[in-house]
């Protein structure tokens, strides 16, 4: 029984989501089953989070009268990606409160930024180099060698503005990609385990769900196992780290971090940061099927300033992305009656669109070894 | 893995509810992350399925125009309560498959043909008289004794259309009460738990979820624990009851029935029927929580003649409905951290009004003894 806070938000208001896809669908059932209605700003048609909103604005993050009517008709307003341009948050939240703080959003938005905060934390990252000009390129090629990624500093998500940089790769062509766009040159991690911790913090709480163990394929989420193969110390650094990160965005709602476990010479185990997400993420998607209170509960919680949900978990899970055509094969999806089916209304399966995920749950300690 | 059937509903298709209440609003929360769309048809405005529905027709259930309009918009149609009239029901069913079939509508509907049908299966039922007259109510006083319910034969639910007859009651106060309308007299049974099954049928399979004990106050469903303190024969007796029922209905969805266990003279433990309700249950709630496959998840997956999925229980749960004012404390019902909470979005807390309800999940074999 946690402390009952007087300035929470009642059932029966309007949260606002800036951004309709599959994570704001998510958070606005999450929203109904509370109590709350929904309404969604996105500048998509047909958004998936249309469909569950009581109202929608289909208008751009420029539409300066959408966005002072959405904010006007909503009581607190969240984002579901941190790609939302500053003057459109900074517009809406002239009249109505935002969670989390855009501190979170900018730190996030720009690799650079991210990478300066998380150092300025004193919290390992991979080596990297600032590239403003091919001649920057060049230089951090030399310094950092082969194997490595250059990465925008801004909008990039699921492996998009990412470009590998082999031993014989020429910066004349990367720098082409790049289109004249800030970037990062970042050293490729030899890590043994991508793990992401989810934190959710409200005003007066923190918690974190159980962390998770990823496998990326093409540059995106494929699968997520809980628990993670990690021993337990590493688990309680990972917890730390994330701590840290959270309170020092003074934050409210769920925060993601990935990190890659290393082994160093010695056989010690490490960790460093590759990314935050100031949301609720992807590898948090099995809360739903393994929680009391899944990561899209726990966010409402926090910026409804509600205590938070338990997030203790009954189950070992192993969650599986649908992407692009795999959602042709519904048929199969729906017959493996073993895994919770959760589909999110996309109807164009273009590839590497992610359309739906599966949650295989188990007994406590029963945890599967994925095949693939 | 279940077998894949090749007429399954494709995600994307359209689900038609009848009935715009909790239910159907839990109902189309399933089918919108099964990748369905929702169309809900309800007389009464606010409903609270509208806000989930890509569409809605709040119309009559006597205006032919709305409900042909509903339903050449769904691919499938199936409804939340039990008291959606035939003619509605028939109207609909000239445009678009209606599961499940209107004869366990008809069965239920009436308190004096769910008796026949069960009598005529050689299910035990209480003692009970048709009434049609003062004369037959004063003739079946006499028979039955004190200690009866008098019940309307239809509309009735949650108590409504529930009179108690005592050993001082006048048949013609009672007939008064009753309006004409035709009734049942039938003997209150001194049980020592109320239990329910809830079946979830298909073309192709029937599974159970595990049985509930439930404790009513007021004549309204206060709480469902699970597992239920009954022996195994009795889950046993329960189930095959339950199984006997779905299948001479021919049934396709969620199926609740309610039972009372007696204790016999000679201390043996016996069963009887008290209703059955041809959709998803009040005391099914918490397989939200505890299943990996909740009852809206396999009612959905039933009409749309997917495979059932798994109804294995992770948990042991206290279901709690908050009813009426109870949801003005939604600040301690928020506090309670350890239970999963969910409102419908209702705005009117009326006394007797269902509000929503909280899952206490507990770990396997830890269930609680509720204190009231």
């Amino acid at each position: 029984m946690s402390e009952i806070c007087p300035t929470s938000l009642a059932p029966g208001s309007t949260i606002g989501i800036l951004g309709g896809g599959q994570l704001g669908r998510m958070l606005a059932l999450s929203a109904l089953k509370l109590g709350f209605h929904i309404h969604i700003f996105c500048p998509q048609e047909n958004s998936p989070a249309f469909e569950v909103a009581r109202k929608y604005w289909q208008a751009d993050f420029d539409d300066m009268t959408a966005l002072d009517e959405f904010a006007l008709s909503c009581d607190v307003i969240t984002f579901e990606f941190e790609n939302i341009p500053d003057s459109a948050l900074e517009r809406v939240s002239r009249h109505t409160p935002v969670f989390p703080d855009k501190k979170a959003l900018q730190v996030s938005q720009d690799r650079l930024h991210e990478k300066a905060f998380l150092t300025s934390l004193g919290i390992p990252v991979a080596p990297f180099m600032k590239i403003e000009s091919i001649l920057d390129l060049a230089l951090a090629m030399e310094r950092l060698g082969d194997d490595c990624l250059l990465k925008t500093r801004r909008l990039g998500y699921d492996g998009k503005g990412q470009f590998a940089v082999q031993e014989n790769s020429d910066p004349k062509t990367l720098w082409k990609q790049l289109n004249d766009q800030p970037a990062i040159l970042e050293k490729k991690v030899d890590f043994i385990r991508e793990i992401s911790v989810l934190v959710v913090r409200s005003q007066a709480e923190l918690v974190h769900y159980d962390v998770c163990e990823n496998l990326h394929l093409d540059q995106m989420l494929r699968r997520t196992r809980v628990p993670a193969a990690i021993p337990e110390y590493i688990q309680t650094r990972a917890n730390d780290i994330a701590d840290q990160i959270t309170v020092a965005l003074d934050y409210t709602g769920v925060l993601a971090i990935e990190m890659f476990m290393m082994k160093e010479e010695d056989d010690d185990l490490s960790l460093l940061v590759n990314e935050i997400a100031p949301r609720v993420h992807n590898s948090g998607h099995w809360t739903e099927c393994a929680c009391i209170t899944s990561q899209f509960d726990n966010h409402i919680r926090a910026i409804a300033n509600w205590p938070l949900g338990s997030t203790r978990r009954h189950s070992d899970i192993v969650m599986t992305n649908i992407i692009g055509e795999d959602a042709l094969n519904w048929q199969s999806l729906a017959a493996d009656t073993d895994t919770s089916l959760h589909l999110y209304g996309k109807e164009d399966p273009r590839p590497g669109r992610k359309m739906g995920h599966t949650t295989l749950v188990l007994p406590l300690k029963d945890i599967m070894t994925p095949k693939n």
